[in-house]
């Protein structure tokens, strides 16, 4: 980056910000929800870079509300602690420790990271969990998985009132049920939820792959752009790998309640948000209704 | 609690909501900033109580306001994952691990666990810390403490905004420099600081004392009310337990800077704010300017 | 009330506040329409005690609405200017001179007193009559009648306006035609006409009775609670007084017509509404729809 | 008036509206404080004619508030009650019945006539006392003359609030104090003390003279504009008519703490209000700061 | 004028303003739409007596907008060019350099005198032409006539917000299409679909005619009103004037789509506009729907 | 540009994105006026840059404001007619007829053009002239140069209410006296006048050279950023030409009335306002107060 600064002239330089102009428009006050996660989340310096894209966005007037899991970071603390996890039929069975575990590293650190780093930039960013102002009512997914839990309902409210103020939502997927018993819920299902609540312009995976595969063996063989129906035909065909599957399946389903296009993209390339919304580079791939 | 409801008549609880209206009338729309801690933290009967009473608090239109550190929790986790508490002149150094620990013990835990105890009677509650939306400028109190932090400035928009929405803002005590590192400190010193920001009516120090003692081996010589410039003389008189130190400090400086009354209230006897704010009883130890 | 006050318990006290919370919760800012009268407002102490109820309604959020007749009062003054009241098939007859005294006494006298009472506790009632931005607009019931009137429509604008304010409207049921000739209105009906045309959550007559009585000889048999249409067949069934009907023939329309419930209260008790709006007591009848 | 409805030309219609432009610019949004009594209240077709021209000056967007009294009428009613008036010092003693009476007749007749009047033109008036939303607090002016009271203070916002509504307060001058108590309150007084609260652009005083006179005993003496001083020194030397001094004392007062003119106009002539604002005609008496 | 107003009595002015108050109470916050044009503009005086017109239907609460062709001025300024018109079925051809100078004249001349003449009274008029804010969209008409279009949308934002901050736009009949290019439209065209979009109450033509002709050769042959239907059927009989044509179909499109009533009045006559909508006379013809 | 377009690379195209994101965050919001002038807005190309320029500006949150002269323009029309211009010591004598040509030109022609060329990319600009809601009141500035006029006064309202309505006021240099008469005014000096009235973050001079140069014949002695003070030391010292010293003069004006910084840029350069604000590049010449 530092090198292409150096070097571009003055009229190359006036020419991606005109490039930018149209999508600068076309984008005002459109809320962008955005999954976070993987590399881009761990790699100290995509992470800033990360923070940086979603600065930019807010200053040219979309209204990004990002939505962060944290699986790798909940493991590490719990192997500190001596815990051993435990899956039935593939899934963390998550006893009351275990949720404080998650609670505290998605809440009290991951968000907080993520947070801080928006925040250099000026009082931007706003952490919540979906316990705040019940934004997110959860109920069990299964009683023999513990707290892991379903989105049940999403109260957006919160969420608008702080886009309606200029700050960016940065959401931890802990839900509440009307108990106020916790849940841990997974990420790529409430980006999926919170997206459909505020009838979003876009929903956006920050994904470790280049975008979706027409062969999973195949790098080169990105998809670009994609119907929700012929993804929807490739889940039940067995052709993507299954832990893309709960995201596919939130993606389907926010495009067929009102988000009007979704973007699987690969966060390990530095400003890839900026490319995808900005340029008319194609990235990634798009699902559309 | 639950025979006193049994055994009222109905003449007798009319009289208790008649008295309680002047008290509603003059707090209706003051800010009122909690300190909380301690034993009504900590019991699970007093905490659900204690919701009640914020709720109720908010139900009659006073704006309260809750700030809560938790030292015994946060030395529960260092020690379940086998980490020697250091200090240095009485003061616990906190390193980045602990800072970590600190803050996911905090923000991912305690202030979680309040959020959702008020959130059980509706969509209230919403849990920040000093990061969000640059609430709690910090800077390192000393550099061999690592990252305990004092309060530089604190910028109460997104309270106000909170506020103003009939939210109750729930605040850990974490902070950040303009660089994005955070900081830890002192629950009493940040109510203080919050209560001057928002110029708030109230600030209460739930304790687990019965008030301030003119005698501190005489529980029977509690002071109902006291002039900050007394308060202050025995700090320096050295009348006071170390431990009320900070706390009192802080207290004078709020009323010094706008805050109209302080209290000390005793955070174990149940619903000690309903009784403080709603009813006759004297209760704890009233500061004024 | 004083002996209570005196006697009751810290705990006790917060009992009762503890429990009133729900209610206070449920109730804030929905609109509660009181037809206020007899002895409830003959009795000076009951007349103070009403006025502090509806205070207090509104510290809590409530948006009360007054709505006072005068029967007897206006009798007294005709006699002490030496007028024979004339009655028609049981109806006073209401010629000119009468409707003056009527207009005197109730928008002169009776709301003024309300309206006093009401503001020793600050800024808060506004006495109107219906003719106040043609808020009621009158009919003539019958010509042999004179100016007694009928509702015909209600122009509530600036009774919701007045509740915006935080005010607490007092209103005489006087209206008027669209040649401004004023009339005499039934205080039931008014009562009933305002709470719909409001939305009313609640629609409360205050009276000299326990509440609506099974069997109208033994004051044991109150109904605690009656749907509307059971009502009406008591009605038709010839088992009320002739004195209720109007009362209740306005209760069954407002409900209807989007009031939520109806109460029939006995005004002769102290804090009568507070005990049915805030406490678990059962008192007078309830109607629902 | 139909006369010259008839015979006016086009042409010079269209010159008085053409005339009246200016006027109505310099009067948009000013407010006006119309005392009104005399002639101009007792005759019935001066009287609707006093309710057109207010209706005018709220149509092209002046703030007219009526102010009233009441003496001749409460005079009627005391004798029809067959009450004797009593008199200290050349002023009325009013005992509680006296005062019951006044407030009748002040507040549930002249007002609402004058209401009624007003709003045949649309809903526009709403009449209040100085008790409603304690507009006015009043204290006594001396025990041995009962309840005649001063004005102590004038809490203008419930009037700010109703011209903010483009509605039009019609006030009568009884005011209350901190218990409740009730007083009868000179109208001039409370005209100037409104005028003075509201920081009226104009104060008029409607009366049965032309307006003030150089030399009492000269109708053809009348002054046309004067400043406060040389009223006050008219006052000083016994020129003017005992009973116009409690009026001159108010409009001196009100010139001096804010409001800009002060109009002694002659409420016998129809339509007055409209010669004075909008058209050259000079009329009545104008005094200047 | 000026004599009118010298010799017109004080009653005779009361009761032209009195006559007023009802129309002025009717067209309250009403949008009237104005084409102005003829006589009207050319004549100094009338074109004086036009602003001060314009000005007081807005002093008095009414929302004029003024939309102005030029044909006679584009006509000079081209023959002072040596530019030679050239006409096709009896249309101008407008090709670049003609419509450069129809847009200097109605934009640059003729619109500046207009909000001109209206600013003398105030910070009142603000001239705008169909290229502000996309307000016009055009479509050419037909090729051979060049830059001669058609209304192909209005956008009356820009219009709504301008009399929302009381202001009077001043409309020259220049639209533009999408790439920019702008085109000569028909004002009285013009006229309606701004009328239309704005859902005005009034439409009014000011022409050189004294309204419409039953018969086009007898000048006292004037209808006073029409419907829309009736008039639709005069032109297809062929019973107006071809010039009148494109007014008149205007007129019943505008009538037909949400306008109230459309007049056709005489420019010539002094406050013609004030005469109309202020007074009891009867001038001009006006179309009802 | 083309070319720029297809060559950078993604990774390129990102970061200047990234190194506009702190200018786009630090001019949010603020005013910017832009004096158009020269060959920017003679070359079509580079005017449709400029456009494309002030729409980006505008969409990423600024508040231009455009400020437009034409003097080359009137002069073509001024000769098209005929007519010679007559200068008195240097400057154009402006006669009624060389005042209208030039509002012709300017409102008619010049702000059409640009208006027309922002519009293209959405309903955004909209065009005044100073006459336009009395937003430059001008005086002549010496009698015998005729409708040359002065910058009086600059009634900025009409402009603040556009910008907040995300519009972009295009303004013509044409300024009316109290009685409605135009004069034709020096468009540096309005640039400088509408920069300080409105508190203008910045001030742009768009001009035919590369910035200010510290030897006129020297093109590589370009000053990059020079003091007020400094400046005006150059032009009393002589130091710039001739040409230059209206500009001058009314931007060290603006500076010394709160203008925050003033630009000399070269208009020639295409995008020059893209670079100048959101770039690390520096071009022309920064001024300080």
């Amino acid at each position: 980056v530092t090198t292409a600064e150096t070097i571009l002239s003055a009229p190359e330089k006036a020419s991606v910000l005109a490039e930018a102009l149209p999508y600068i428009r076309r984008f005002a006050g459109k809320v962008v929800v955005v999954k976070y996660g993987g590399n881009a989340m761990e790699d100290e310096s995509l992470a800033r870079i990360f923070a940086e894209d979603i600065v930019l966005m807010r200053a040219v007037g979309m209204c990004p509300v990002v939505v962060h899991g944290g699986g790798p970071q909940i493991g590490d603390l719990m192997s500190r602690l001596g815990k051993k996890p435990e899956f039935r039929r593939g899934l963390r069975v998550t006893d009351a420790d275990t949720l404080d575990i998650a609670r505290m590293v998605l809440v009290g650190r991951i968000n907080r990271d993520i947070v801080s780093a928006i925040n250099v930039h000026g009082p931007l960013a706003v952490g919540l969990s979906g316990e705040d102002a019940q934004l997110i009512s959860a109920v069990a997914r299964s009683p023999e998985l513990g707290f892991v839990g379903d989105v049940d309902a999403v109260n957006a409210g919160i969420l608008e009132r702080l886009l309606a103020q200029d700050l960016v939502p940065v959401l931890a997927t802990i839900g509440a049920d009307t108990t106020g018993q916790s849940y841990n819920i997974n990420a790529d299902t409430v980006a999926g939820a919170v997206a459909e609540a505020l009838g979003a312009e876009r929903l956006v995976y920050l994904t470790n792959i280049e975008g979706l595969l027409a062969d999973v063996r195949d790098p080169a063989s990105r998809i670009s752009a994609i119907a929700a129906a012929d993804l929807e035909a490739m889940v039940t065909d067995g052709a993507v790998s299954e832990g893309m599957i709960p995201k596919l399946a939130s993606c389907v389903h926010a495009l067929r309640n009102g988000v009007r296009r979704a973007h699987i993209l690969d966060g390990r390339v530095p400003h890839v948000l900026l490319l995808e919304f900005f340029t008319d580079e194609g990235v990634g791939t798009m699902v559309e209704p």
